[in-house]
């Protein structure tokens, strides 16, 4: 029973096809062949406007190249204290950026709040002393497992704009926030003000593809020198190309996301169901985050059930107590209502002697 | 017929073999995986040396991460004029090193000249308003298809050492180079001096893979959050794992390598043979380099003959001439007699008219 | 009256007699003068030791150049939240590092605790997806006007250096924590566990200079290097080194300091007397941090009188409330009793109306 | 007798004398002071138009600087092949940009040939894989102590331009280049299309300052943040700003440049006319070339004359053979005519013994 991330289960059936059926013949090298360009051609089509997208090979590598085309060497960028650019990637924003400043706020939950926000960029009164803030970075759904509301985007992104910065979306999980929310990709994104997008895959059922997209095009400018000299332009190309191409077709994005969603709720209301731990943050995606007994969490660990313990304590009113842990359960398209139902008989087991 | 660049092919089937079958089960990711781990013990193996392996996505990453982990900000690297850390990269090495100059000696042949690189290092005299030259990259095979002995590696180990500088190699076309030279792996590189190797898989029958390897293991010291801020950790590690393990397994690179080779040699002799153009430089590996009237060339492409007009106009001596062009030709393990002889009969075609 | 920084000050006029006389004939340019090597001499014997020292032009600077010499550009720097290398500098640390990551703990009182960075180190859980921890920077005198005593800079070096990490001290305001610990300069670093130093003058006295002192001898290695490409080896480098020389010279820099610790001390008392303002900051060097009304600033302001409202309400516990402003006023080798005098007389004959 | 650099002597007494005048009273720190705004409006006059300045401490961070408003870390800047900005600072542009590429060119006489650059510019054909030019920079004067004519620097820049690139001046003799040409510093700059300048004073007798001027306005957009972060916002500015206030004043910087380059020309002849050596480089500036015998070199080192040997061995066709040392004499205003005659009798003095 995995349920340790999104990333260690394999690639989804179909998309291992498409990759196969890429390999016969012949194609251009670094993206000049024909499953990269459907793909540039599939992701208009689904965020329904022109747009620039370029295929990458990570998230980390998406979101690093889309702030580097909204922040100068000199500039900030404003996210949440738990963002992945924050906190997971050991500082890659800072080398594609050429070393911008990455600011966090702490609140509740993983989202970016927009009074934070604001009282953030008001906090920038030290003129060239301070780095110039020139993007807010959200993630969708958020490193706590949270969605931000298409309305909650917008003021958001009215902010930056009205500050004379651009708004990023890191879509990590793209797909388990839109079914989530129910609305279009278009209007999670670009009809919200959303500049540029870290579009995400790999967790979702890839192999190893993400695309940077850039709504505003004007970002775009130059941008294959930036993905090439970041190591980012693949000489095979065809295979990233062909990935993108399985997942958005037929919806198979939106039917992984939707299993994986539908996964966590079940697995969160039966969790709590059990009465030994409590949930903290609401389950609006892909993830559960429990605090439990440090004592049923090592029972689990034995039992060979793989999570992730968060750092930190959790949320601010509700953490982790003493002889308690913080912890995240990660669905993915694999996920089955067996594995949920056998973690879950695991935590009923427990003699609940701490 | 396409002898554009080795990149223009797929994969070897075994290799997407290996790919599917790693597909099933959860895996560790980040490289926590079976597949890695073996690549690694692989590697080690195939190399006859304790060794620190990383396995990362493309051959610019490999090289611009090796020489990030040999050379300071404030460094140089020397390295031939024609070298594609230098002329390909887009910078990239600039960017994974922080700034490192790179300096090409002007050589014949692609290969730097031992006497060339005592010259440009005897020409370091301004102190600290140079740059400290901290190492030497050499391209075995090089950019222009020609190879060094195991001797010429050795003669410039000996004096970058001397100078307390480090060796890299940049080895996009290692096995090519390697069943030229008839030697063994270790004598190629740690034997012959080489502290730090980018060990290229793709260009010869892989997907997307490509090895950092330390035989200097010293230069390991935190390589993987160099890695990791370079976004090459890939989630999934297990599929670059997987493609390393069916590489090497039952002599599949060297396989790969020898018959491109052969391909290379069997085209050289022929175009040569058919008296409308001259071959410059030596087929020593898996690439062709004519010099050719520029009307045969357009005709050639006018029959969908891919191929690469080299930028510049060839070795000095012997460089092409008015209307006439340099050119490379690529094998690879995918390419036929067939294909040659199909090549060569259109050469003969043309009615020479200039 | 200016009270507004240190830097508003002009330069004390034994450092100006020493630049003039520094000017008669030709000398060797970049550091290659009698002045500088003098210069670095004085520093040895100041610090009753053998240490590297170079000079720069400013504290921005020396910090920057500091850590790049201590922390690899994948590598973090543990601080306080109100350090100047976070906040005041405008990136200029992660410039100089390439990037390196700067985490600030937000302790009262401006000082680092030895818990906060405990719990900070103790929250690098994530591997290669953190950066590496490699230096702890302390600012002496702290930017709050406080003092870490002896003992509290040893047991951050024990830490620091236990965990593999160096220890920077940001001494912009250097002299004047020493002389207010009454403690000898060994005693306040080397013999406490700092490795480097920015050794600061121009707030103190001088016109333009400061020192990169390493005690940790290996991490001057290739720093002549370092600093040549931060642009800061000044080539008529005799004006830095003179300016060094008469600092140091009959204790100028330490009476200085005591000049202005004192005109601190008296005008802390008499403003705290006036029972118009309150000082919940100790004042332990050369600046007062009272929180007065925001009416009482403005009409200080409309008077001539310049301070520095201090972005933030202040220290927690004891923060500006509604209609108050936290304020800095610093004191220099040129303040005066008069002009303390005048200030205080300022305070007392406003009507106390907010 | 040093005719090592313009960087041994000292500082003009007029400048000296403003720095000591500046030294009364408060001024505000970081540039808000009477005497950098006052050079802020000389410079507009000087040049006549509108500019935008930014005093800096010296030549190197003016042209890392200027280049960075410039040219993205995935730009290439195109140069000859001796400049300042490729081999004499230790790769400070690439920490300035973030690592952008210097390209550069080997036209004899240090000057960059427009067949050069049109050639430089038609070599990149690689697209993504190449970095993208975006400047050319030019000495004026030369390395060489040559200078560009009017119509030459107009002509880069038209070419420059059609390409969509910037021009850039390194001025680190700027002054001694427009006496030499006899026009206004307008014509040489904005007239002919330079867009950025770094305009050299020290080596003309200030002390340490110089100024990044932007013609093109744009470029300055941010700039003081850029400043800022390469530590080159110095706190007690005015002296920097006294600096250049003097230096513009009652022509003092033209009646310094005459001096020098009078100097120059008269030691030139005299040197010249002893028949030891010859001078293949045209005196235009304040700098002598000449390659001499060895012996003849190593004699005047012995008498205490210091002048610089310079790199490699001098113009392609006119090289130094066997024996012989390319060597530079550098003139300044504190040369005096006896200095020059002190050296010349030297020369003669040899016996001609090699």
């Amino acid at each position: 029973m995995n349920f340790g991330s999104d990333n260690v289960c394999g690639v989804h059936p179909a998309i291992m096809d498409a990759i196969m059926a890429a390999n016969s013949g012949t194609q251009g090298s670094y993206g000049n062949d024909v499953f990269t360009r459907k793909a540039q051609e599939q992701l208009s089509e689904v965020f329904e406007c022109d747009l620039e997208a370029f295929l990458v090979s990570n998230g980390t590598a998406a979101n690093g190249l889309c702030l580097a085309a909204m922040v100068p060497p000199y500039g900030a960028v404003i996210c949440h204290g738990d963002a992945h650019i924050l906190v997971d990637e050991c500082g890659s924003p800072e080398l594609m950026t050429g070393g911008a400043k990455l600011i966090g706020s702490n609140d509740p939950m993983g989202k970016l709040k927009l009074e934070s926000l604001e009282r953030i960029l008001n906090g920038f009164t030290r003129g060239e002393h301070d780095p110039k803030p020139k993007a807010v970075s959200v993630t969708q759904a958020t490193e706590h497992g949270t969605i931000y509301s298409v309305n909650e985007i917008a003021a958001i992104a009215d902010l930056a704009h009205a500050r004379g910065m651009k708004l990023h979306m890191d879509g990590a999980r793209f797909a388990n926030a839109l079914v989530s929310l129910g609305c279009t990709p278009a209007e999670m994104t670009w009809k919200s003000g959303v500049d540029a997008l870290s579009f995400g895959c790999t967790k979702n059922g890839a192999m190893m593809v993400e695309a940077v997209i850039f709504f505003d095009r004007t970002l775009a400018a130059d941008f294959s020198h930036r993905r090439m000299r970041a190591a980012q332009l693949l000489s095979k190309g065809r295979y990233l190309g062909a990935q993108m191409n399985a997942y958005l077709e037929n919806d198979l994005w939106l039917d992984n996301a939707r299993h994986a969603n539908a996964m966590a709720s079940y697995l969160s209301a039966a969790l709590e169901a059990t009465g030994r731990m409590r949930i903290p943050l609401p389950t609006q995606a892909n993830e559960v985050f429990p605090i439990m007994p440090r004592a049923l969490f090592e029972l689990l660990l034995s039992k060979g059930v793989v999570s992730y313990r968060w750092p930190g304590q959790g949320p601010g009113n509700d953490a982790a107590g003493e002889g308690e842990v913080f912890v995240r359960f990660v669905c993915s398209f694999m996920t089955s209502k067996t594995d949920c139902d056998a973690l879950v008989r695991e935590v009923e087991a427990w003699n609940g002697v701490v």
